[in-house]
């Protein structure tokens, strides 16, 4: 199945929706950061965003150290953002909720 | 205990043991890119290098998108690299050996 990329104004209109992730690489991507207690509350967030992601098969560009997560979402196979982007930030803001 | 930092001399000396790994930052920090089969295989191997990282209480910067992991040891408190970044390189080659 052929993954779309959004449109510039569906693109605008989901962020609204998502306001702790910011647009990034001129719209192709989007970006949070994360700080946690420690390392070992960082990596637990991360196993379960690895869960999410192998479930999705839609997998983040991410950044780690020590309490610190930096998690950047894009779709290669569309090549920009994708639904699949805003439903995985979606899923990951929910862990945090 | 104070976490002291390598001389050029040892630097050198324990990268030459340490052929996997490349200095950056201008001698300050190691780094070494993995790869491999999937994502499953590479944040499997993470979470073994998590449990190293959090067992020594010296952790990782890393990065990972799918199949590649890169990793880079540093010792912040030492403001460059130390002895705790050659054995925790050794530590993580030893799981791929």
């Amino acid at each position: 199945m052929a993954v779309e990329q959004l449109s510039e104004e569906e693109r605008d209109s989901w962020l609204r929706a998502l306001p702790k992730w910011l647009s990034c690489r001129d719209g192709a991507a989007i970006e949070r950061k994360f700080e946690f207690s420690d390392f070992s509350e960082a990596f637990s967030f991360m196993t379960r965003v690895a869960m999410i992601a192998e479930t999705r098969d839609h997998h983040p560009e991410w950044f780690n150290v020590y309490n610190r997560v930096e998690i950047t979402l894009t779709t290669h196979d569309a090549g920009g953002l994708s639904l699949r982007d805003v439903k995985m930030a979606r899923k990951i803001d929910a862990l945090l909720a």
